[in-house]
């Protein structure tokens, strides 16, 4: 006997060292499956012991594996596989039809082709877990389900729970160039290699497709917006084809970007111009094509006529006519258009704001029912903060997708911890009044335009080789929270944080709801010293990396910051008020009404709208000035009120992410001063004015910061 | 009872389990630490209790660290520390002059600096295993050998080895940019993170760090040769500090390629001339500032007047003007210059094999004593076979260094399987006949001209981001082999190869076996199917992915393919004897004598050295142009030889990494074919001569492959 134990005790030992040994990298995301602890296994278990499923379907089969992988973590052994009830302990994979479901009432009809049923019931006389769909994708997210609610350690002997998603395409774009190089990436090379596919489908694309799925994403666009057409060549189809094949058993359809130009520049024609018929024809066998390759392609991304893209103004044709030209090319096969309203022109001297507005209104009701309008949460791009993107509630007749950058291009990169969940509610929250009070952005894209017409949400992905995927171990709650949004998009900011945080790190409170908070004050400390008050687009050229308020010699004038602030020695902010150029009039009267009334106007959007001098004096009593400069300080100190919570959690987490964290805080404490220093040295370059007391003045001239180069920062676009 | 084992196999079910979840991915490298079988730890366990070190010292500590964690993995438990001597079961590490060594007579001055004694001894009347060194790397490197021995399932009871580097430096370079594009990389990324350094030190620097020390690589050049003059400044001086403080505990000192034209692109000089003054001022006051940061920075390495990279000759200086001039400003702090032979001019109309000699012989004698000239170990540029360079011998009183690729830019890249192992041997063995017969090119390296004069040599790392290291499981055995060879020049492939295989993929005979045969084979297999019969620089233009034969059109002459093989109507090769360019004069009279005539030179070598007909009669009596066909064939039939070994391995190696070997073997079939048939096709367009019977004819016509683009294929100059 005391030999037995003195084995157990040694293998234990060899076993804790063995997982001492394998850090946690931050590979497995939210989806660790970490041993429950032994009175939760005790509960459970027994009512984990097989599956019934048919696992000749490649889908259920996916299923199976992840029940398999998930449950041998969680509980400490992976259940059997059966093909029909056999007593008490089963969990039960049925599509509708299923004799298993013989008899039941279930209501399935509700649930569409994607959503599913937990449910704690009696078959055959066994009391059993039930997962019901009326697909087998599903079934797959049925399963996802479970094992979360296991991770979370929720009760599962009474189980009654159905969910749907609310939007049909939830879509993952990645701005990957086919040489692996990522636009606004800061996690590494691109996933895909295209060099070794076909030959060599590298088992992370597996291990992606599952991480998609355990969050609803359910369409992948591999390829970059600023396109290259060789992706459309038979050897690349091919390697998509590869893709495909991993995804496919997911639920994962593949998209991908069409380069405009495309019929020239591998099709050999001299034009690309979308009334040619030849044009028409070549996109027409083209289509054809792929889905001879890939029978469930799912269409095209398209950015057209904007940074330098091509498109159909190229030949005086509108943007109704290039989507629709590749919308009747992909109808006959099920493929839709995603096509970007991310569009502004050299050659037009509107606010860039008003600019996608004055295009697309207009084309409402003319393009396709296979095709999507891709719109920015907000007018100009992916800002810390922004109002929501005034086409929203504005084409009725047009069904629009929200799209937003998981990536953090202007929000610090990587080594900035900002949960963009709040970000994302606060625009999915904001209400167009269109057509009526309470149609929030959210509503709008919830609600199709027509019987059976399209909805969506697309993310710009965050995600790269690097060992973490995202660049971070918090930048993977931003690709958790963006699934979790486009599956729903009125769930709440803070209840997917608390989600992803006990999934991620902890089920223990002490380590959740340090976290939470974290995560929830994340994005404000960001706006605080990057962009107060309702100021945008003052970064660095190019890369986006640093502050660069100052810059004002770039070609298009639209590229520079200041444009955007439009500060000089008596004031500053952008009039976008009937007084100036009236953007706010794209706007709902409502919306326009309170944005443009400086006594209604939040102070986070003040600047955005309005042009008021140093010494305006804010609702508070506070001035402009005062006010500004005390918003970076209150950025800086959001940014060590979390540093100090992360040192609380030494020890309650696993060593090797934790020391990260704390490295990358460290470095956007340090990059935050830099922001705030290096603006508080610009603006009051111009306004002349002292800072308020207890605020200390930046410590290097102007023309320190104004030096700094960071010419090798990641992600610059190519 | 029954409890208890039931508990015993409920734990071992978890555990296997948990090891199955983590599948090997290659990242443990050969450090893999497996457990050893039950019969092994009951014979070795006992001895490895506890080790004695004075762990305050950093380089002691790693060495510790490296212990804890090999016997954790091999026996299942992490030795103790001790401070002394305290009975049975010790390991001692101690450097000379340590009280533990009071009384004994160990041979250390004849180990050097790096050298160590592992000695099974002992101590204070308990027997116990010895480290001992000059130097705490020398104890570090004989700790990772222990390891090593245990690893290989070696005894340990009456150990006596003593080793010592054959050579002073030991050089990884890294072509890497600081924007993590590697050139000629095939393994992902660069690792060096510029962007988060210094303020994030990534875990895998340290694991980057043991792979090295444990082959004895003690020198890292972590910036590309085309180098950029950033990485001299302040802010990226603060990054490399860094990366150094990584790696000086485990003996390895940081380089840096330095850029000649730096003084005008960072220092605001108008010329880089190295006789001006004011740039030696700089240099010298910017070796200061390096040295200041980094008290034990190694040196620099520097491609000047190659390729378009600046250097001496822009102002009429010589290549000893540059390197004298950047030792100089280094002597003070005892550092290094690290001068490339790699030179060749565009307006020089000299054969490319003969100019560095031409360049560089003139120079003998005429650098500082802290210069060393790396020589690459061809005389053209990392071909899959090349005569040794035509330098070694030929400057006796300048250290060489041999330059060898450890990437395989010209050998398939990460998907083909090629052990290099075998031709740095070729290399290493080869005779230069100078001074005398036998002074291989490894005695060249390895005896200094001078009592003092350094040694050394460089490998092109095949090192990124990828998860396996290499971009192969395979190809981790040439950075493997690199460092055995580095260390010891004369060291053998075919046992470097057995030590690896059982290192990284299983002690079993029956696994080891065949992967040596593969690795043995393998080297040549690629030779056959791309360059055979001395053929090279055929593959195509820039990236040098697959074959260009035909390739005629580039802007310099030594950049087309038809300039090496010079192809006609009535025959091939490239006539370097005394009736074309003589390169073979460059050579010791004993190797032009057998080289340049047709009854001595070896078939492998022909078309090197010599313009034949097509129907030019080998000394086996076959024509050249069958025997062309036949090794393009051969190679093909080498390669399915070793897809054929390796399924026999199915299952007796771990799954993950056995079907990626399976792929990428599958994928260089495929491209074996491809080279195969596009180079016959292009040949036979010239020769108009039929296959011999029983080799089939290309399956599509020469235009199918002179039309294949590979435009995204990874790793070209940027």
């Amino acid at each position: 006997m005391r030999a037995a134990y003195q084995a157990i005790l040694w293998i234990l030992a060899t076993f804790a060292f063995a997982n001492q040994a394998h850090a946690e990298t931050g590979y497995d995301l939210w989806l660790r499956y970490q041993p429950l602890d032994a009175s939760t296994v005790q509960r459970v278990a027994p009512k984990l012991r097989y599956v019934v499923a048919d696992g000749s379907r490649p889908t259920i089969r996916a299923a199976l594996d992840e029940l398999d992988r998930g449950l041998a973590g969680l509980i400490g052994s992976a259940p059997a596989h059966a093909s029909a009830v056999r007593g008490e302990g089963g969990v039960v994979l049925a599509t509708a039809g299923s004799p298993l479901l013989a008899g039941m009432k279930l209501p399935l009809a509700a649930l569409g082709r994607e959503g599913f049923l937990l449910r704690t019931t009696t078959i055959g006389g066994a009391k059993v877990t039930l997962i019901a769909a009326n697909s087998d994708t599903g079934l797959l997210y049925g399963s996802f389900r479970l094992l979360k609610l296991l991770q979370l350690r929720a009760p599962i002997d009474a189980l009654d729970v159905q969910d749907a998603p609310k939007l049909q395409l939830r879509v993952l774009d990645h701005w990957d160039n086919l040489d692996r190089y990522v636009e606004r990436g800061y996690a590494g090379q691109s996933l895909w290699d295209w060099q070794k596919l076909p030959g060599y489908k590298d088992p992370r694309y597996t291990d992606y497709a599952r991480a998609n799925a355990s969050i609803g994403i359910n369409a992948v666009v591999p390829n970059n917006v600023n396109a290259n057409a060789d992706i459309l060549t038979a050897p690349y189809l091919q390697k998509v084809k590869a893709l495909a094949e991993v995804f496919r058993p997911y639920g994962i359809r593949i998209y991908l970007t069409a380069r405009f130009s495309a019929p020239i520049e591998i099709g050999g024609l001299k034009t690309a111009d979308p009334l040619d018929p030849a044009v028409r024809a070549w996109w027409k066998a083209k289509a054809d094509e792929i889905y001879a390759v890939i029978p469930d392609f799912g269409g095209f991304l398209v950015k057209a006529n904007s940074e330098g893209q091509p498109g159909p103004s190229d030949y005086k044709r509108s943007h109704a006519d290039g989507a629709n030209m590749l919308a009747d090319a992909l109808a006959p096969h099920g493929g839709v258009v995603m096509w970007r309203a991310f569009v502004y022109s050299e050659h037009n001297d509107a606010d860039r704001h008003k600019q996608a507005n004055d295009e697309f209104v207009p084309l409402d009701g003319k393009f396709r029912d296979n095709v999507l309008l891709q719109v920015k949460n907000g007018a100009i791009d992916f800002q810390p903060r922004e109002p929501f993107h005034p086409l929203f509630g504005a084409m009725p007749k047009t069904p629009l997708m929200l799209e937003v950058q998981i990536t953090k291009e202007y929000l610090g990169f990587a080594t900035h911890l900002a949960y963009l969940g709040t970000m994302w509610e606060e625009v999915l929250e904001s209400d167009t009044f269109r057509p009526r009070a309470g149609s929030t952005v959210a509503k709008v894209l919830e609600t199709p335009v027509a019987p059976k017409a399209l909805t969506g949400m697309a993310g710009v992905a965050n995600i790269g080789t690097d060992v973490n995927w995202s660049g971070s171990q918090f930048d993977q709650a931003n690709w958790y929270a963006y699934g979790r949004l486009a599956w729903d998009p009125d769930a709440k900011a803070e209840d997917i944080a608390r989600d992803w945080a006990r999934l991620t790190w902890s089920p223990d409170p002490a380590v959740v709801t340090p976290i939470v908070a974290m995560m929830l004050e994340s994005r404000e400390a960001v706006v605080n010293y990057m962009t107060p008050l309702g100021l945008g687009h003052v970064m660095a050229t190019g890369h986006h990396y640093g502050p660069g308020p100052w810059v004002s010699d770039l070609a298009r004038p639209e590229w520079n910051p200041t444009y955007y602030h439009r500060a000089d020695a008596d004031g500053i902010g952008f009039d976008r008020t009937p007084t100036g150029t009236n953007a706010l009039g794209q706007y709902a009267p409502q919306v326009a009404k309170r944005w443009g009334d400086l006594k209604t106007v939040p102070d986070s959007l003040l600047l955005w709208f309005h042009h008021v001098p140093w010494d305006y004096r804010l609702r508070s009593g506070e001035t402009l000035w005062n006010s500004l400069i005390a918003h970076y300080d209150t950025g800086i100190a959001t940014v060590e009120g979390m540093q100090r919570r992360w040192a609380g959690l030494e020890g309650k987490v696993d060593a090797r992410r934790w020391a990260e964290v704390r490295d990358f805080l460290a470095i956007q404490r340090q990059e935050a001063q830099w922001w705030r220093d290096a603006s508080i040295a610009y603006w009051q370059s111009l306004s002349k004015r002292p800072l308020p007391a207890g605020h200390l003045a930046p410590p290097r001239p102007l023309s320190y910061y104004e030096a700094i180069r960071t010419p090798h920062a990641p992600g610059n676009g190519k």
